[in-house]
């Protein structure tokens, strides 16, 4: 009677090597765990094994599989497409599949193409990750605490599902589910085109004739905003060309707000709505990083932060500012009429 | 025969008391050094002083510029106005006044309104900072290896200016002539435009009917993006009121920059440009990370990035990654013929 769960990785980067290490962790006398790992580059695997993320390597995906209880679907997004091609002939009925791939409709699309009958695939994203990449890298508590988008298919069977929430607990991460279309507009949102737009400032920074005197005073302010341009280029545009539509949907958005911000700062006569945007939005953003998630029905309170914020709308300090907003505009209407011209026609 | 020197904080908030902290440290028994400080809030100047900033307190601007051979004005940007009418009938002839204002043709404007006749006005920017406020956060080493920005008026002697530079010298920070306009058409750039568009992205996701869901999935990467949106408010609309052109100037070129971006990312038949721009931009973000900054022929050397870029764009990885392209487009091309339909017309 074989008691081992036989997990093979495919892909022995950060992440691969990070859900080895773990699971290697999780391996007991009486469910022994047992991982095999495989990546394209060879001493890549042969780092991963080093690192202890892996137990043994192999040379080929098909190898990799044959037996496997567990497949992880672990390199770059777009060679996910080809590993399934190689592994589609050989893997077993049983199997569980699952990968770890940015965005999720075209992972889904290739498992319903390569996978035709098989009830064993369930897609995901763990949403953690760090700037290092590589099994040098791995770390076992990777996971801990991060959210993991559980993205099954039409075909996927409860068994399979049921399983891949057994492995993200025993990663130490927390199940969310999705379908692929809604995970991979949300993650546009709030990952993909932030990190488009992000390399689009430094570019615009950069390729600026200012650039060299421009370079000099850039703070930590404008490190943290373009931060996310240091992606890994090759995971940044496979994210890219398989997320488009969602991708040039929030770009779009953002062209709009950003086109509303500009009216809001050309026009002198409109400081008081300029003054609350900023500063509800500072107040906002502070909520935001202390931990207002989520929606307040599902346990988050959002009473505490509402309240302090109309504390702090109809503090003395606002009336304050605002005064001293009218009184600037006053006096800036003064030395227009001195001066004999209106600034605004300049 | 009177060797103190003699200084005059006016504000004591972190930029102010950190300055005091520092100017007091320098004190010798040859050159002594007594300062005093004054704010509008008078428990900020009493925590100014426990924290040891200043030596002693008064409860007037005017109180304090009285003998006082260096004048600091610390306060709010657009505070500064005021406090310039109120010390300007006081101050002597002979004092130096420094500003630490985020933009500067307004405070020279301002200057040059109400000092007339007066050539020890130099004004300046420490770009400098932290995210917690107040004397509580000072820290003597603030500006310790920071650059200064300085700014004189075409009234300026170089008596004045000659002590603004010891000033910098003696505070750790790096002087940086520039003239205001300059000064703030780069904050503008580096700074101010970058802090506002961190704000209008932070809102535009806030306001989305799925920031609940949105918020869930953020990570480091979304909060680092717009990181700037925390700024404290009050300060961000004094830099934004004062510096309006130059940021809408910036704005501009942003917008533009998205647009051009959204071409790329929805053109399937660009792919290669597309990651050939992201790489690029990849690679370049990291080399000024680590330090490429500034013109080359001030001592900063952009030569080894550039040979290493261009290893790095002739290196097999990238061949491999553009031969991944043309596969998955000519697979696409295929799937579309097969589907009898073009995704570039839908």
């Amino acid at each position: 009677m074989e008691l081992t769960l036989r997990v093979a990785i495919l892909g022995t980067g950060l992440i691969g090597s990070s859900i080895g290490l773990r699971l290697r962790r999780a391996s007991t006398a009486k469910v022994p765990i047992d991982v095999v790992g495989y990546d394209r580059y060879e001493d890549v695997a042969r780092q991963a094994q080093k690192v202890g993320a892996i137990d043994s390597l192999v040379y080929t995906s098909q190898e990799a599989v044959q037996g496997a209880d567990l497949v992880i679907l672990a390199t770059p997004l777009l060679a996910i497409r080809k590993m399934m091609e190689e592994i589609a002939p050989v893997v077993s009925d049983d199997a569980i599949i699952i990968d770890t791939g940015s965005t999720k409709s075209e992972v889904l699309r290739w498992a319903n193409e390569l996978f035709p009958a098989h009830v064993g695939f369930v897609g995901g994203h763990p949403m953690a990750g760090k700037t290092q990449t590589g099994p040098q890298a791995a770390d076992a508590d990777l996971f801990e605490g991060a959210r993991w988008i559980v993205v099954p298919t039409v075909r996927s069977s409860e068994r399979a599902v049921q399983s891949v929430l057994w492995v993200v607990e025993t990663l130490g991460a927390k199940s969310m589910f999705m379908d692929a279309d809604e995970h991979d507009a949300y993650t546009a949102a709030i990952s993909h085109m932030p990190m488009l737009a992000a390399g689009a400032m430094f570019d615009m920074e950069r390729l600026s004739d200012a650039w060299p005197e421009l370079s000099m005073l850039a703070a930590g302010g404008f490190r943290d905003t373009t931060r996310l341009t240091g992606t890994d280029p090759a995971m940044a545009f496979d994210i890219t060309v398989t997320n488009r539509d969602h991708i040039v949907h929030w770009l779009n958005r953002y062209i709009g707000a950003l086109i509303d911000l500009r009216e809001l700062v050309q026009s002198e006569d409109q400081e008081e709505a300029l003054f609350r945007q900023i500063a509800e939005s500072s107040f906002e953003y502070t909520a935001f990083i202390n931990g207002k998630v989520g929606r307040p029905e599902v346990g988050v309170s959002l009473d505490a932060a509402r309240i302090s914020f109309q504390d702090f709308f109809t503090g003395e300090w606002v009336r304050e500012k605002l005064a001293q907003v009218s009184e600037a505009n006053e006096r800036r209407a003064e030395e227009e009429a001195r001066e004999g011209r209106s600034r605004r026609n300049v």
